[in-house]
């Protein structure tokens, strides 16, 4: 188990990449997360690269020039490949090798990258001149339901005398979603059409939706995998996740209330789900690892196979996630986009481990590169709440922009962005980047 | 569109693989199904093949020794991958192409084939020399609920004074499923464990599950996919079906009763979907092609996005579905499997079309080689209900079987065998060969 503070969390060490250093930069030196990117203009195969600042390291290409050895280079050779799941599927001691081993080329001081004459275009291009791509092929995406305040919240518009039902505080509630709609940050996301049942109307009708949402959730990727029969330890959790992204469950909310019984969601929400290009690994997220939210008094303690037991200390883990809204004529009048909600991870009933381990606890087979969602990430008040059903409720109560505009849900050209970052007394802030998307009008014949 | 009667169904046209002529070979001239094959100790890797009597003519082999052309040689080159995927991805034109060259090396008189020494080997090996995979990598596994009658009878048990919920004749309903969990025939199934609420318990437990189930479905395999954000055409919605399997998607009733609200079902079924490995092409299935059951008077019409307008005369297809059961006792004294339940897909309310075309409605992107299954085919009598959740009225009435023993839900070594066929006066029968699973005890941390 490699996830211990150590010199690579060091706040005080700084990169060699000025823009790395500079306050409030996502992607400090102690951040390091993985990605799958091309450089514009080029035919290259997209391939596996590290952010630095505003800089993208080529592990590849840093191999191909002799700068890895041993384990680390073994690990680059599996991260040159167009998607992160065969790299996924090493385990910590080949991530750790490998990040260590970028950590040391871009300390400050290190000339071994520059000492090559094309360093700046082929060892680490800058990030505006490459094309990000979605960093795995995943081959199965399931959504939690984490948050027991969105599950309140949200429970309360669909079942407002049972809010939260008794199986709640014992399963991690989850249903499976869809792969092939997963799509990376930036990819528009065009207005679904859908059958829906208005209020007034006694017959259900097919046409654009009138309800659309974004949901703000973290996305946690599954390293190694579990064979189809066997489970997994909760002990072990931690070493089966490879790292987190933001993640934005785009929905429905229209069709999902005339659709989701008695079966789930299905079509409100597998339209589109949006993921943010840089995975941030758990070893980079050591120093923000905190106690899961505190369960109230009466509340049943999880089962034997979800207990962490002795690790419960260090199980859950702090993100902070922020919405943003930009609309068109936000962006026609120079106005910045607002924000919508801030959320924290640390209030989720629900582990990482604990999704991970309970997927799993029926034989259920997990390959790397499977996405696990938390589920809509939300507090206890009202600025928490992560997504427009539940800051409208329901759309009854629409929230007002800087530009005088209201919002019940989204209309043709807004833009969510979702921005995440972790930090903790004596570490650095470390971010992860966004997640953006804009909204395409409905097709024609919707 | 070649989607009608040619001569490749003619009931009269024998092949020279005489085991195909037999009166109830599932396999004969007129049906040609694709699936996955190697031969039992080589290190071949898997590739395509096509079923005919109790022989697999391998179309990669047939290829290079230069008995397919055209497009018939372009299709068989796709084919020749380790799954179906890109076969599937071509479209009907191809498809067509590829089981008409083929019935032509296979009909009576043709001595293509056997003109060659190690035809018997090399090009149309037996098929008890084989092993049969995973016909394609499924991208998304989706599970509808079409049967009006499966609705009906597990929502009475789950909701006595509302088994069917008003969108029910407006949406076809259904849940995303675990791709990973899609295993071939053969494959034996190990008990999940999981969390249940026994009627006496004031608490959650984890343990194997008892109330372990089977449910007879069919399987439809997409071809060509569509872009997301794009939507399909109910008129072109059998173009973008590739052909049948047959389904079981195993169940774990204890498990689903307790986490399956809000979300749906989850970990109650995705230990395990076992499918039959041969693929039934819609080009075979033209014969059986019929209306879809008649909608009672007073149900709703389809909505236009899922009207098959004049072509509804032949939009759904008549499989008879056939579910038997095998205990270690019936085995040990020499005692045929029991049939449990016998369904007809002439009986569902929703047609493959309307599936795939409603699943494509809010642009989803649909991929060649994903699965959408039917949902359990009951029909109206109780020998027609195809699991035992049905048939024993939720464990309350347990089935008799021929050795005297009795079932409420699946013991460990019960083996459960699904059947299906087509007939149709005039046409020849053709069979699906079989979906086998075997239970295993739990994992011993149960």
């Amino acid at each position: 188990m490699s996830r211990t503070i150590d010199e690579t969390h060091d706040a005080s060490r700084q990169s060699w990449v000025e823009s790395a250093n500079r306050p409030g930069c996502d992607f400090p030196l102690q951040n390091l997360p993985f990605g799958i990117f091309r450089r514009q203009g080029t035919n290259e195969s997209p391939h596996g690269g590290v952010a630095i600042g505003d800089r993208i390291v080529d592990v590849a290409a840093c191999r191909d020039v002799g700068l890895l050895s041993g384990a680390a280079e073994a690990a680059a050779e599996a991260c040159a490949d167009p998607t992160l799941n065969r790299f996924m599927g090493l385990g910590t001691d080949a991530w750790s090798a490998l990040r260590r081993a970028v950590w040391r080329l871009l300390l400050d001081g290190d000339e071994r990258i520059r000492a090559h004459a094309d360093w700046g275009t082929r060892l680490a291009p800058e990030m505006n001149t490459a094309e990000l791509f979605r960093p795995a092929t995943i081959g199965d995406f399931t959504d939690f339901f984490s948050s027991l305040h969105h599950a309140t919240n949200a429970g309360r518009l669909f079942r407002p005398d049972q809010p939260v039902l008794p199986n709640y505080k014992h399963v991690p509630i989850a249903y499976h979603g869809r792969a092939s709609s997963v799509v990376v940050s930036g990819t528009s996301i065009r207005r679904p059409g859908g059958q829906t049942l208005a209020a007034d109307a006694g017959q259900p009708a097919f046409g654009p939706t009138r309800a659309l949402d974004y949901e703000a959730e973290l996305g946690f990727f599954v390293g190694p995998g579990n064979a189809l029969g066997t489970t997994r330890r909760i002990g072990d959790a931690d070493d089966g996740l490879f790292g987190m992204c933001l993640l934005n469950d785009w929905s429905a909310r229209d069709i999902q209330k005339w659709e989701a019984q008695p079966l789930g969601p299905f079509l409100a929400k597998s339209f589109a789900t949006s993921i943010s290009p840089w995975i941030v690994t758990f070893e980079a997220l050591v120093p923000y690892r905190i106690p899961p939210s505190a369960r109230p008094d009466g509340d049943p303690a999880p089962l034997a196979y979800l207990d962490h037991g002795p690790a419960t200390g260090r199980a859950g883990v702090d993100v902070r996630i922020d919405a943003f809204l930009s609309t068109p004529e936000m962006r026609a009048n120079g106005i910045a986009p607002a924000r919508l909600s801030r959320g924290r991870s640390a209030e989720l009933y629900w582990t990482p481990g604990q999704l991970l381990t309970h997927h799993a606890s029926n034989g259920c087979d997990m390959r790397p590169g499977d996405l696990l969602g938390s589920g809509t990430v939300s507090g206890p008040k009202r600025e928490n709440e992560g997504c427009l059903l539940e800051l409208t409720r329901g759309g009854r109560e629409p929230v007002t922009l800087p530009s005088g505009e209201t919002r019940r849900f989204l209309t043709d050209g807004d833009e969510v962005i979702l921005e995440g970052h972790c930090e903790a007394d004596g570490f650095a802030r470390i971010g992860f980047g966004e997640c953006r998307g804009r909204i395409l009008p409905a097709q024609g014949n919707n």
